[in-house]
């Protein structure tokens, strides 16, 4: 993997806060924690936090504004042992800027792409953070499984899929997002060990095998509903069923799920989300959030 | 709803450890906690604490053996909110006793049902208590929406599903077992409202209504794998789509979800639960471990 000229999470979002850097951020700062954004008016922020808690696989909630239009102090949620405090994420953070890109929604539909959130974030709105699969994209390679998008500088393939979330209050009707890494069969235990305690992070996958693509309702691996289609390894094709030996989908909770719940639930009024792929990255190292050690074994 | 001779988890768990409870215990000791059991090799525990982390709506984990071996001391989990202490779950607790009746299963398979654990829990068995519905009955009747199982004296249909738990280490391949009662399609948001709180007992339902059914892949809501069939309102026949006019199914996780992951994953050794129906009635009342009061807004 190159080395990425944004090595922190200060860096990135400072690139992403001045418009040097516009593009998605997966590579980048390696180890540092990504963390997916949705910006909800207060009323809806109860109903949210128990979304989350029901559904902390695609919604693991790491932190949310610390008032409603906070978009600089945020609240933590995150701590690595049920009895240590909650980990600091970032200082000099500013959720209306620093991620790359963002959506706007109206009554539960994306109507614009924009660069900054300034000109739409008010005081009634609460800003959560959700991890995100990124943070381990470097303990994958270190572990001789690199991820493919990352190989071949590509963005994630993301998908709707028909697996139901529990319901929680004005959240009805929504289903897993899911991003999708290729990875050889014989590798997926191994897949599995290496990301299972990033519980803050999706943790391991949910789902793996061409038999799992029907399972989870998706129609056609080869066209994501949002990020770049899978390739094969050799890059020359598209990724399907049976055209790379050996080779299997495998699936991970993904924190555009609060996005698609937004747009399921009708959600009346203005949210803002980050662009699937642009996320805003923390201060906080992946390893320094890892579930109990135990999480590893047996 | 009749009086019941038992009106305390104490009462209770010492009726089921002299045999003279034998019963299923819904409806007993109003608004106390009641809790599933699972009891499995150490080994599994680390996979078992994580598949309740990243499944807390069937698998709301309350409390475990405090060392493998121990049946009688407890490390609570419950804690009302993310700065409370733990709640002491029960004073005076034999977990190879205080359920009326037990199940045991060996290599995933269920061989035999005992009325106690004592010839069977070994120093290497660790014991977990799970969240029931049971525990927010009183609030339902309370609140004019009295379960159709108390009011018909019954036990609760469970069903097998086909909705998939997030996989954790050992456990693959498992899938939600679900609770049903029946009430009119005008009061479910009621009923939502009224039991969102109870996030240590499956909280909210996590889907409702005939199609409902069809989605989570179960055959015949009048066929349950476990307790007993849901009857019309008159109780003069079995419930079906349109017999009972807007009446509709509503489904709650399931602590025996647990179980049925054991049998999923094949578990080697010997593993052991409670029976369904058959409860762990702790000292804890439903109010003292509610979710935040915010739950409720939104």
């Amino acid at each position: 993997m190159t080395k990425t000229p944004y090595q922190t999470g200060l860096a990135t979002r400072l690139a992403s806060r001045s418009q040097t850097l516009t593009s998605k951020t997966s590579g980048l700062a390696p180890s540092h924690l990504q963390a997916n954004l949705i910006v909800l008016p207060a009323r809806y922020a109860p109903s949210f936090r128990l979304l989350c808690q029901r559904n902390p696989v695609p919604c693991p909630l790491l932190a949310e504004s610390s008032s409603p239009g906070s978009f600089s102090s945020l609240t933590s949620f995150l701590r690595p042992t049920p009895t240590s405090k909650p980990v600091n994420l970032a200082k000099d953070i500013d959720l209306r800027h620093d991620a790359p890109k963002y959506i706007i929604y109206r009554d539960g539909k994306p109507v614009e792409e924009v660069a900054d959130l300034s000109a739409h974030w008010g005081p009634d709105h609460v800003g959560f953070l959700i991890g995100c699969s990124y943070s381990f994209e470097e303990a994958l390679a270190s572990a001789g499984l690199p991820p493919r998008h990352i190989v071949q500088g590509r963005n994630v393939p993301m998908y709707r899929t028909k697996l139901p979330l529990c319901p929680a209050g004005v959240f009805t009707g929504g289903t897993y997002v899911v991003s999708m890494w290729p990875y050889r069969a014989e590798d997926v235990e191994k897949v599995r060990e290496v990301t299972r305690r990033y519980v803050a992070t999706h943790g391991e996958p949910i789902a793996w095998g061409w038999e799992e693509v029907r399972r989870l309702g998706i129609e056609d691996v080869s066209r994501p509903e949002w990020g770049d289609a899978p390739l094969m390894g050799d890059g020359e094709g598209v990724l399907a069923e049976g055209n790379d030996e050996g080779v299997v989908p495998v699936f991970w909770g993904c924190g555009v799920t609060p996005q698609e719940a937004v747009m399921r639930a009708g959600l009346e009024g203005m949210v803002m989300g980050h662009a699937p792929g642009h996320m805003v990255v923390l201060d906080v190292k992946d390893h320094e959030v890892f579930g109990p050690e135990d999480v590893l074994e047996g």
